[in-house]
């Protein structure tokens, strides 16, 4: 072989370029491997100082994605479109959206994540859903999609193993806040699944994995340019995560919240974030009057017929979604209460992420086992009037010593000023190609 | 415990400093084998792109040392002063140096190291002499210094573990070329031979570690401060290693040449140096009038006995001290010539070296064995008039196929031209605590 590891970690870490051959050989070789953890680690901290350029960063997504399956709908007549969120509080977007727009005329291949730190994950919610399995193998994957537009699943381990290897690492050697690090692992579990389009809702804000919005900038933008390399067309919002999306942040609350908003009847921003996003897909996908035929799923009840129908074929129990009143919920209940008169001036979306999680509705580690009845309904937002003592929020939990040693955390989530403050708005920047052609 | 591995890592990785504590718990554990490799390689390249300030760089070192036996001669009466070379290409200073140091009334527990890359190891020299053995258990170690005021030998593995582990692993993960990690790799090790005094000498130049002569003060400095800090009277000079020190480069012929400077007929170069770092020696072992004992000890032969005597405890046979032709040679010989009138300009040390290296006078890896009677002999260096066809160097090596891959390398290594270059001053600057005290 023409490059050892040692000789392409010291290329790096003096601020080199890697050859593509190099970055291959690596990738190959850590997923099979023959490199070991320390030498990938001292790789992966070296990406974090140096970073990567585009190129490299294209070669680098490729290697990760060729690492494993690539799945193949072209049989499939329906443009294959996604939508990934890079993860917030209360953002259950993908639950009303995946069914409208495949009740639209789109397939859509969703693999998803799970619950980590403060923010929520899509298979633990659809969990919530009594008997949804979100763990299929490929054949049940591609029917599912095949018979209703629309599959809901966790990554099968043939899916991109070096990032499962490498992410696994990251999180263990502190290198996970690379820009470039995280595009590759997105794009690569995103492009494994044999898309025509992709959208992606790149957070920014408290609740974001990155705060400031210059760095969800770049991150979107790498990430659009991966995707159009790679012959995906890829567009990019970057959305406020400064407050939770919605009411409801947890689990169980969150379907029917979802449900609520394919009754349409949800919350504003909800509603508005998944007719945008709809909007993008449906785009991509070349479907005209967009945000029309949306709108029409709704009140037909297409998009809610779409869930319950895709709810059936992962097993899951429909019936939930009719009378969400079966889900399940917590025993206990607290309530969070205004301290002062005023209009609310923060509601901030990481501490009210992170008592959720200590609640249970989340995890701490990978290997916490979530209550999906934990959860919080927020009764007022940024720019909301309160009087003293109204409520702010309304609590479910479990274990009492959990509640005792959260409640001061998530009070002081809110903060309460004489002036009204505006909500943030919701769409910040749209990236797409256009961005960095030339 | 008050730290995680990931906490400490992310701290370094972000420019921070990090806490005593957590140095001492890291180094602790990594050495018990709790902290795995991968964890030490992500750290170890963060500290390569961060540095550790002299605190941080102080605590670190400690703990080093602290990971094994730190010997104890408070015992012997005469002063316990060592040198330490950073390494270069015909630096053989170590073998007439610790015998005259002796001889005048110094106690010198030297623990050396062995060839690497292109540079010569003491170790590899000593061993050239038939029976003489490096590796002593600690009672032997302590016995020959008593008996004979020098020991020469290796580290044993209760000597600083922590660095045994973790110089494997820079090593592997591309994290050698760090000042604050060398600094404390060396000084641990001399530190823990229970010393009153310490010499280092600082290559600067082609066949140095550092080529450049900031890197090479910031080195000197950086250890001056370790040693001082720890109670050992400590000073640094910064040493030439653009050409080869003296005419022999090898292993056999090193040990001749240094049984010259020790009869006083060695290269003048060898020769200075030696008294140089000599009268620094007996300087801080308050030994006074140390140049005039130094030569003295030569005039007399009182160093070539000490070394003959140090040979004997350490199971070698002195006879090849006495008559050199009984020292092992190469059976095969070659030689370098000019290709040009004028004079020597460049005589490079780095190229010398690693021919050297590839024809067996070194090691390329750990693994490799080194032939001792492999080397080359120097006729013409920096400054030397030459005709069109001089010899500049003589070569016995003992395989054609390597001879034939490194004759174009080693020619390459002088360059001639029409103007006197004057050959460059040996010691270049001294740094002792005058320098950062305040």
């Amino acid at each position: 072989m023409a490059y050892t590891a040692v000789e392409l970690i010291e290329h790096k870490r003096d601020g080199g370029r890697l050859p593509s051959e190099g970055i291959e050989w690596l990738i190959g070789s850590y997923t099979e491997g023959s490199i070991p953890d320390y030498q990938m680690a001292a790789m992966a901290m070296a990406i974090v100082w140096r970073g990567l350029d585009a190129e490299e960063l294209a070669v680098w997504t490729k290697a990760m994605l060729e690492s494993g399956d690539v799945l193949d709908f072209s049989d499939l007549k329906k443009p294959k479109i996604d939508k990934h969120s890079t993860g917030g509080v209360g953002d259950k977007i993908s639950l009303p959206l995946a069914p409208l727009a495949a009740a639209c005329g789109l397939a859509v291949p969703m693999i998803s994540g799970r619950s980590l730190a403060h923010t929520g994950g899509t298979l633990d919610k659809l969990e919530s859903i009594p008997g949804f399995t979100t763990e299929l193998d490929q054949s049940r994957f591609r029917q599912i999609l095949t018979d209703h537009g629309l599959v809901l699943a966790g990554a099968s381990p043939s899916i991109v193993p070096a990032d499962r290897r490498l992410y696994a690492l990251r999180d263990a050697t502190g290198t996970v806040p690379s820009l470039p690090l995280i595009a590759s692992s997105i794009m690569s579990k995103k492009l494994s699944e044999g898309l025509d389009g992709l959208v992606l809702d790149v957070k920014t804000g408290s609740g974001a994995s990155m705060a400031r919005i210059d760095d969800s900038l770049d991150l979107a933008t790498k990430m659009v340019q991966i995707g159009t390399d790679y012959g995906v067309k890829t567009v990019a919002v970057i959305t406020s995560m400064e407050q939770p999306l919605g009411a409801a942040v947890g689990n169980a609350n969150e379907i029917e919240e979802s449900v609520a908003v394919l009754r349409g009847d949800g919350p504003a921003d909800v509603t508005e974030l998944t007719l945008a996003l709809g909007e993008l897909m449906l785009d991509l996908g070349g479907i005209g009057d967009a945000r029309s035929r949306l709108e029409d799923a709704i009140a037909s009840g297409a998009g809610l017929e779409k869930l319950k129908e895709v709810a059936r074929a992962h097993g899951g129990d429909p019936a939930v979604l009719d009378d969400p009143s079966l889900l399940p919920v917590a025993p206990l209940t607290a309530t969070i209460e205004a301290d002062d008169d005023g209009y609310v001036t923060t509601c901030d979306a990481l501490t009210i992420g992170l008592a959720a999680t200590h609640l249970g509705a989340g995890r701490e580690q990978q290997s916490d086992v979530i209550d999906p009845g934990v959860g919080i309904i927020l009764e007022k937002k940024i720019g909301d009037l309160v009087n003293r003592g109204d409520r702010l929020a309304i609590v479910r939990y479990a274990d009492e010593e959990r509640w005792q040693s959260q409640k001061d955390r998530l009070g002081s989530a809110w903060t309460i000023g004489p002036n009204r403050v505006a909500p943030p708005d919701l769409i910040l920047e749209r990236i797409d190609s256009s961005n960095f052609e030339h």
